[in-house]
């Protein structure tokens, strides 16, 4: 649907460098969902994380076993410890080995459903942020009612300033663009009303500075807006997005176990399950695909830690479709129009 | 269950004063939920609105309509007009007069579904703040998935000091324990981890205020525990708490037109009718009874502007549950503790 230049010669797999250790479950989940990506001729899997548990969990899957290659890795970093001084101490952990796969080439793109504050300053310090920018962030659809609205960010950057509300939503709509194929994303700021003048200071410092860029934006959107379709990419800081993410997973796992208690003996027992599994998918989606990590140089998805095999597979799929997209390379020019956007129009808002 | 000094006495009908101008539908929703309360016993109640369309709309309801008093306004205040210039020119809007009412003696409550930010104006102008509030906010049960779990602030105090949060935090866990019976409840303050060290720059700082006051503190919470069980009381400011809202009636909408279409032909019409409904309830509970705003002198509740005559009901229901609580004499008591405790600690906390 989108044309675009691939940075990845067509036929070969994308080589996805996979944190095994990571997520609640550790390897029993995270390797066979490797091992199922790697079946599907999906990506070339490489395996990261402590060389025993893995050759363990791999000598259950046979020939299978042999489609993916294991780079061994020594301990991980947990959700509990500090990001960054954590990578210090922790230099051969899956995380570190993994980002230090992509930076070294022999890998295309990074995966882990562990930390996501690790995988984050990993990645910003072993691959960069692109030129211009001040923090990364995590985009991506959340909402399976809404696959097509990506939010921005979902929780890596917690403070913003208003300028980077508008690397992210340049971010986000390159991703809408490549990843979604939506033609020209529409971007609105989340805020708490439609009019200019609604938002707390940081959104209506940025709502000026949208105003003066050439983006394609709609303006605020509320909280209903995720189901009226008024915005393709839906911009706010981490803090906003992350408390969004978790209340919808709450939100849909409550109302599934309600649903499933409602209708049970009032329809037969596989109806209810497929109502029920079907609400499960209309609230967590971001379980299936795992969610990129936007504006760093290098291809990093990080997923749900309570994410099972289907959700490291999906992470995976996503990881090597970023790939096949060049999203690195799309996400790099649009930043730089942006950035020149900005710097033609300092000298103007001095005045402003 | 909870014993209280009430304000008012026993078997005196509260008398609220009631914005019919506002809301979406206006007369012909609100005056026949206005009534419907004034029916029930459950308050006197003073229609405030322009003569002629709340007449009208009265001749409808025959003996009925001898049950409510009405006090003529000009004109109402739009939701898109700036609350304290709009209060200024239209010193007869419906808003301005109910409020009026309650400040001169002649309504112990005001309700409107009007325009939040006109009501809370007019309110702090004319009932004023209670004593060491900087602004009041606007809380209650918002999710019926979690009925007897209070959010605040809803939406009226957009940008927040870290101080102010901890006032909410208090008058929130009044609203809890009086209100919803909720012994000694437990506050949580909105986060993105439940670690101490997880938050934006407003939160991490509230953080440290709520560990030196004896509230009942349980720490950060995050956007999964309102189907958790972990407080009883949610802290947020009017930001956050305002998309939070306005998403999950979204969510509540969408989920409901999915099932609808989902269930209809698998299961009896009205049995698809009642999963739809209780789906509706469990995700729009604002709609029935109001928001109360908390924290200035006297009792007033805000209602969603779509909501129709039921909601005036609730509402009118809401406002007169408050006086006969003694909201405002128990928010009075206990912001005064809780600023008691923070002038006691204030010589430490210069070397901290």
């Amino acid at each position: 649907m989108v044309s675009t230049a691939s940075a990845q010669m067509k036929g070969t797999p994308v080589r996805v460098a996979v944190d095994v250790m990571g997520g609640d479950f550790g390897p029993p989940e995270m390797v066979p969902g490797a091992v199922r990506a790697a079946e599907s001729g999906r990506a070339a899997v490489i395996l990261v994380g402590d060389e025993a548990p893995v050759k363990d969990e791999l000598a259950k899957y046979g020939a299978a076993a042999r489609l993916v290659k294991v780079a061994p890795s020594v301990g991980k970093i947990g959700d509990d410890e500090h990001p960054v001084h954590a990578l210090r101490q922790k230099r051969q952990s899956s995380i570190a080995v993994a980002t230090g796969l992509v930076k070294a080439g022999h890998a295309d793109a990074m995966v882990s459903l562990g930390s996501t504050g690790a995988s984050m300053a990993a990645a910003t310090i072993a691959l960069g942020l692109m030129e211009g920018l001040e923090r990364p962030c995590i985009g991506g659809p959340f909402l399976g009612l809404a696959p097509r609205t990506v939010l921005v960010d979902l929780g890596s950057s917690i403070d913003c300033r208003p300028s980077l509300l508008l690397s992210f939503a340049a971010l986000g709509s390159v991703f809408a663009h490549h990843f979604l194929g939506v033609e020209n994303p529409r971007i609105g700021l989340l805020s708490v009303g439609s009019e200019d003048a609604k938002g707390n200071r940081q959104v209506q410092e940025a709502l000026k500075l949208f105003r003066q860029t050439q983006m394609n934006f709609v303006g605020n959107v509320e909280g209903m807006d995720f189901f009226t379709d008024r915005a393709d990419v839906v911009v706010c800081d981490g803090f906003v997005g992350n408390i969004l993410l978790k209340y919808t997973e709450g939100f849909g796992a409550a109302l599934t176990h309600y649903l499933r208690s409602q209708l049970t003996g009032t329809l037969p027992a596989p109806a209810v399950e497929r109502v029920a599994n079907d609400l499960w998918q209309l609230t967590n989606l971001p379980r299936r695909g795992g969610g990129p990590l936007f504006g760093v140089n290098g291809n990093v998805v990080v997923g749900h830690g309570s994410s099972k095999a289907e959700g490291m597979a999906g992470a995976i799929d996503t990881a090597a479709r970023c790939v096949e997209l060049d999203m690195v390379g799309n996400m790099r020019q649009e930043l730089a129009k942006l950035n020149q956007q900005l710097s033609s129009m300092a000298p103007q808002s001095g005045g402003g």
